[in-house]
């Protein structure tokens, strides 16, 4: 089994360390690194990761600005992560952190590396233990912030 | 014949469990189950249970969060849901409740259930009966709040 | 030659009983008709009926909401539908009728009767008398509500 | 070589005829003529006028009106009319002027003229002097209105 | 190895030129060079340059106008540019400046040049030298403007 984790050389946090770290401490596959510039350059780096190196699963990580024409940026990211999955039938995780989803740089470092960490562990599971996230379905499961929980009647 | 049900551990409602049960009460199929964590990972995990498990038709169950960056996120799977269906000629059901569109957790779980069921029936018609279907054509259906109901001329 | 009816149970109109009433006065064509429940089922309805049933050229009938989420799914089917025709090379004449854009359920009705009954002729134009639409270019055509006319120098 | 003139009888102006005779003015190809009904018909019409009647290059024509649902009618035109280009690696110039670019009538047919003469001349540097548009670069051109020019430093 | 540069004759700085004597500096790799009317002609380009004209990697160049029509057409040739690289598994490198973001000519001079020599060093690592960007990954790399640089711990 094979996981490759793409990242920006835009994000301000090492995201691609922080999930070969976390997918480490979950699992004994090889690992797969590719950087890119920007969020835009995700989709094929994803492709390439695998078609050519041969990854099960990747996760793409980036860190969007906070200005309108970087919501669309990341807007066009996401679409072209799907149909790159659509194209190799591989799940891509993708795990975005928004700058202005945090009121500091000590919060956006903290955000990055909990979101990433966390969705390490669901690439895991997609990968390998399939079972755990049914038994999960349904239950407002949030990365990085809290856990919305299931809906009280 | 053999019925996919793709859902969410973001979904604040099981409503893989419920797809299962009103399926169940309608159609003697086999049903496969597969929870990814949030929407945008639905696309994929349809295709793979129509390539790889053999699903003639498939529901895509999720229920997308309130804000702006939620709604963006849930077009971008539906976007993703319909290019599924162009690439394998086969209907996915998409069963999206959004957070805001019920007033408090209570109403929430009523809808995201109602919505749930009667696509599930929905889905059987398409797959089993559709002349049933095309009885009902311009009738004002919905799923979950009370139907439109036709025009009155 | 064979012409395709897609419509749906949302809408509050039958739409396609009209349009299939309007084709059967311009042209003998066998039709195929397919129901299903909202606009965003349409695309993959279309291209089955171009691919499994053999259609020449569709009509892909719907009637979206008034709210911004009912725009967003009539977005997502309009760029299905485009895409459709793209991968088959088969027109499909998309006939929407937005719920806002009558005044109330008498009107509605109306315009969508008018709407499908000038588009029907497009279709079996476009179909059989390609060279009556050269001999209409630019000439401001609408469909249901008055024509714009040329532009007047 | 050949050049397809993709239209609609939803225009105000008759831009495929002026397209015809401009690009007549610079070379002498063969031209195929192709009229649909509004610009979301047009992506079809020109795969159709690039795969089955071998044209080379395609202008396509269009006019969306001035309110909100139009301009999201020709962003799906547009989107598609990308999407054929990269299907048959063939260009297809977009002409699309916006009701809402005039001040009235008068100003719309002298735009749409004019736009469409210019973009005659574009879709011929590409087919048969592509080395004039790389002596252009980066020179503010615009068709239509005044050209912008290059930036002053 | 073989880098190509597509630009536009929209742009008012030679973007292409700038890129060319960039990519010099730094590789001694051949480039095919290839001008459009505007943004929206680039994807086609682009997945020529890389088919007809085997470049490993392109570099496409564009300077969008600051109305919202002109931020649409950016946003559907960004599309394209996505879905081309997922077509050819080839990286192209999106390098657009919108005229909005500098408050004169002079700064639109500048920061034309000032991104599309970043983006042409980015280009040359890509292609010969990935493992630098992996050094970089998560340093909040800017292109044109001051780099945001890593988040505050």
């Amino acid at each position: 089994m094979k996981i490759g984790v793409a990242d920006t050389t835009f994000a301000r946090v090492n995201m691609g360390a922080i999930a070969v770290d976390e997918i480490r401490r979950h699992a004994s596959v090889q690992i797969e690194r590719y950087t890119v510039p920007g969020v835009k350059d995700l989709p094929v780096a994803c492709k390439k990761l695998i078609e050519e190196r041969k990854c099960d699963l990747v996760m793409a990580l980036g860190m969007p600005g906070g200005v309108e024409k970087d919501k669309l940026c990341a807007h066009e990211a996401s679409q072209g992560l799907i149909m790159t999955q659509l194209m190799t039938n591989r799940h891509i995780i993708e795990v975005f952190v928004h700058e202005d989803e945090a009121k500091d740089g000590k919060e956006l470092s903290w955000l990055a590396e909990q979101r990433t960490r966390e969705h390490a562990v669901n690439a895991v599971r997609l990968l390998l233990y399939p079972k755990e996230l049914e038994k999960m379905a349904g239950t407002g499961q949030r990365q990085g912030f809290e856990d919305a929980g299931p809906a009280r009647r």
